[in-house]
């Protein structure tokens, strides 16, 4: 009733907002119809023995432990919304801001709604099939056969069913941020709600099913520990999709130039960097959703390895090549790294990592000249350090893999570099590009749909002038300046 | 000694100085007086069974979490900081950021001298009366009749003593941050001081007896789980007797007409929202102030869902009104689903927060029209968001708790959409007319007191037209620009 | 091979790059060597009794504790990187970002390969000599006469070796920060890389090793719990030493005045502020490696109350002094009652937790005036903060430890003003003379080495002028504005 004037207002004159209206009514209705789904029965009390105590406070370290670590993903998204307004100019920030808060928000209800029912519930090998708005049977924290529910794929972990959930929608919410800065300052602002709405609800979740869900890529031996495929580098082939169905921003590339377009507060990106470097400390250590000790200090290690040094060698790569050490590519080489180490942090030594995160740091360099090379603009590199340096991350798994090492269960076959072949190496590949292609054929789809129906996903040439922050908001970023 | 010439000196020329003094004088006073008075002993060691390890480790687990949430609430200074700086103009920025950052140094102060005192120490249903300066006895962390001490109030929990006191003083210091927003761009900084030192210290502590020491409205069934009474709407109200003595600022209200004076940073509002967000898994789960694995997986939960959509529901209805989706509507929108969840979090179900929220999402857009029309000028919309969001939120446990489902003990009666009919609504009324009459009557005795004593509590007409930056710190937010 | 083209290529023209790049170069060198040499063994599963459970369980809450608590202080960077940006000028914005974000990948290579070695591996009690790179033998959790390893000196906390790393490793970066503001405004990027490399992982390493490696003053009963000494009066006294060996910025002296020269960005420094408070709830608590509920209750509560009385105390005496309250002087009275505090949180009462923090903001004030009268220029007021807050912070032991009360253990003989007479102060002065009498030696001669061999340290007139943002990374951090 509250919100029914949103979208069957007789008079209403904006196409955009009856689109984009489609999110809200859509998840309202799904919303009351489920109402009365959603229960939970309390698990009984086992008698006090020594292996009971040990239980029982396993799930309340386990559950402190992922709750806190999603605490730290959830702040990502700051992360995400300052790297990427800090490098865009200041005439879109809000908008770029705007895309950034709200995304959380859409993916908090699509995957409730059906995003982690597609990616974790009961299904096939290809998607899942059960488990919508968190209803149906579900005796979390019960792991191993004792567990009975609709979620067999996370019967591993010894936490309550709404932490599992709330650990993996902030991954989700990840994936959708990402892709914000790659069609940033030319995409209409209701194209990127719809789009990040589907790309949560359905593309990511049916890919995420394939490997995190009991999937036919989790059946063939595919490993991505935290998610460099998964999140990464899925967020970054939707995002290479965008910005090159978008094409480049006005007077990007001119005369066969490439014109450099400065990010307007350097402040802000740094801060923001630090921030997924924080929450990198959630990404990956959380990913165990288990308070092993050892692994997770180790996952901290590596991840942390990783990113100084990707930060280190893509600072000294580009000063070397430009003669001055770019801040941008300080943040990008870090982002890099950590990117490039997710796939593979709780399966390879330090060593390992710091040669993960220094590939990845110069890479990132290269890629970020070689889209602009192809006349991909992506604004804040995004394409380079997520999709890139996650394919990277993903290889790297079998490459350096020496995971009986480690603590982690299960885990993967040595890599090429540590005596095991090619065994590991082919399951990656082959995750790779089945994860990709899928992507890009669905973010394809999806965008020209969305194109077709909404009326063309980029803003005017006038407003793209302007700049987006007044065209799509009616609003500046720094009033008085 | 050291600070005796901030008072006692015959040159003071600077009246606001004097009477700002009184703060740390009257403080170091007390702070000499109890001394010796502060002690604790040590508890004894149990022998070793499974009941002992259990008990140890649970002791343990509760003050873990229980300090890694009041951190995450401690930050939310910063992310009131933000909003509020970033809501008004560049001229006033220092003014705000200076209130923000120096009020928890007050609050600490005030509630360990007596805040905490008046809110948890023994006494009577209106008061506490015991346990200033932290001194008294108590052998927490001992619960239940083990307990023994002066805040039996809160010997549910088993923590020490001070990780109670931590956790509550980052409530206690939310309350006064909330109050700066609606006064900023005109209050005198010495005013604003000491109204914070007074609220916190008094006016808060002893509606927080009444509903969280064990008082009169908790003995009556009111139920407020983690203070959307308690915390948003004492800010509220003391937010709005501010706002309304004090007067719009100049040029706001026209010729009946309303001026928009837009904020001068989006992206340190935007990271600020994203910074309360983050606090919000602090201050809700938190407030179980117990590490109950399910309990606080759903009370994350539930806080998530209404905070996004709320600000997806402030997102559609402001868009729908304006044409334009405005960034400071998702933020406020946000804010209003997370603030109108706070009271009920721990008793509703997932589907019913997202009701709450996409109410609090609605009502704060017409909330901030309205304190408008009736020009109530509160530059970030601080009362549209906590106050009367805050009482929405009071209200909705009377509406929604279907309490007994979700591991919270004690828990309130079912609400009247689920078949309770009006007996929790009852107490839920009486709690939010009695905190709110008796908050406007302290707020309005104490601003007036103040009035008399400080000389004015706004500043001259030429200061705010200079703005507050230069006038009252005598610096610029921005220099160089 | 990636990198190889950084330190060889023929063509190189820039020198600064040279020798910045030794650090890459020495890493990979010493990263190929030790690749081998880093493997861990699996503890024994122990036989499932109450005390089995205990010692495991132990062992979870502790690593759980001190990884949350290093991301706390990892976090500190971005606090350091705000703070010292905002009190700076905008057009030297971007390179204080870069050294700050720079500086804790810098830390993260040099602390693995040899810092963490030298300041924990056994040797003599000078300097570690085992345990470079992270390899040697190490049983760690097991701990006291259990643990069989390398880090003799790490054996009482019951956490991973990684853990300990992790957690050692976010204080030294923290030393290496505090030293880019003092020295901001003027010094070559290149020179502050090689400087903070050897910094980090020798100097800092090398005192860390008398006090907290088990070395002399260890032995000698010198205290400083959380770092006053180990970390912020050692990167204090390399700040001093830096600024005085640059020289004041520009225009800073002129005529016998001292030129006021503004910072560009208040919002930023004041969030980096609160950012550095929050990462203190890491820092100090966190000291005890080991979830001693108690104790860190109490650590976070004295902790807390210094950082508030400081800003109050700095607040109202350069209020009194200036006729305004400067929210500069907010913010660094509140670092110094946090400088303050850190040796000895764990070992006083919060009276007088409250003392040492009222001490360090009136203080600090006066500091900030005392280094311009002498014409040392630190833009930040890092040496009034770190230095002279940290030597105070490290004599407050003696005066008011009353260490037995809460926990600590080891702990310190009783303090002057607690009855204990000078047996404290005297290993708390040998411990500040020593350290500080190295660490200014290892600056002087490292400063003038990098001087002589880099070609000075500082940037020339022009460039300084320009601002480094142009002259050394050749972009801007507001454009647009």
């Amino acid at each position: 009733m509250l919100t029914s004037k949103l979208s069957s207002s007789p008079k209403r004159k904006k196409l955009s907002i009856n689109w984009a209206a489609c999110i809200p009514i859509f998840s309202l209705i799904c919303l009351f119809w489920v109402y009365a789904a959603t229960a939970q029965d309390t698990p009984p009390t086992p008698p006090l023995t020594a292996e009971a105590v040990q239980a029982e406070l396993n799930v309340g370290l386990d559950t402190l432990w992922v709750v806190v670590c999603a605490f730290l993903v959830f702040f990502m998204n700051a992360g995400f919304a300052l790297v990427e307004s800090g490098f865009c100019r200041r005439k879109n920030a809000v908008n770029i801001l705007a895309k950034n808060l709200i995304v959380f928000a859409i993916a908090t209800v699509v995957y409730w709604l059906f995003g982690f029912g597609f990616m974790f519930g009961e299904g096939n090998p290809y998607i899942g099939l059960n488990g919508f708005f968190l209803a149906g049977a579900d005796n979390s924290p019960a792991i191993g056969d004792a567990y009975k529910g609709v979620f067999p794929s996370l019967n591993w972990t010894s936490i309550p069913l709404e932490a599992k959930f709330l650990f993996q929608l902030v991954f989700a919410g990840t994936a959708a941020t990402i892709i914000s800065g790659a069609v940033a300052e030319r995409i209409k602002f209701s194209a990127f709600l719809i789009f990040s709405f589907l790309l949560v609800g359905i593309s990511y979740a049916i890919t995420g099913h394939w490997i995190w869900g009991g999937g036919w890529l989790a059946s063939m031996g595919f490993y991505d520990f935290a998610g460099s495929t998964v999140v990464h580098s899925v967020g970054g082939w939707g995002a290479l999709v965008g910005a090159a169905i978008l094409g480049p921003r006005l007077g990007r590339y001119e005369d066969g130039r490439v014109n450099a377009i400065p990010g307007h507060n350097m402040g802000l990106a740094t801060l923001g960097c630090l921030i997924l470097w924080l929450g990198w400390f959630g990404f990956n250590p959380g990913s165990t959703m288990d308070l092993n000790p050892r692994l997770i200090s180790h996952i901290a290690m590596t991840t942390n390895m990783a990113g100084a040094v990707g930060g280190l060698a893509a600072t000294f790569t580009s000063w070397t090549i430009s003669g001055k050490p770019d801040l941008s590519m300080i943040v990008n080489g870090i982002l890099a790294g950590l990117v490039g180490v997710t796939a593979s942090c709780a399966f390879v030594s330090v060593p390992s990592a710091a040669i993960i995160g220094i590939v990845a740091g110069v890479v990132v360099v290269f890629a970020v000249a070689f889209f602009d090379s192809i006349k991909i603009d992506d604004p804040v590199g995004a394409t380079s350090v997520h999709l890139v340096c996650g394919v990277w991350g993903t290889l790297a798994v079998g490459l350096f893999s020496e995971a009986d090492k480690f603590g982690a269960a299960p885990f993967p076959k040595a890599g090429l570099l540590f005596g095991g072949g090619i065994e590991q190496l082919i399951p990656q590949v082959v995750g790779i590009l089945a994860v990709g292609g899928f992507t890009v054929a669905i973010s394809f789809i999806t965008w020209y749909a969305i194109q077709a129906v909404v009326g063309g996903i980029r803003v005017s040439k006038e407003d793209e002038e302007i700049g987006l922050d007044i065209s799509e908001h009616g609003m500046e970023s720094y009033s008085g300046f």
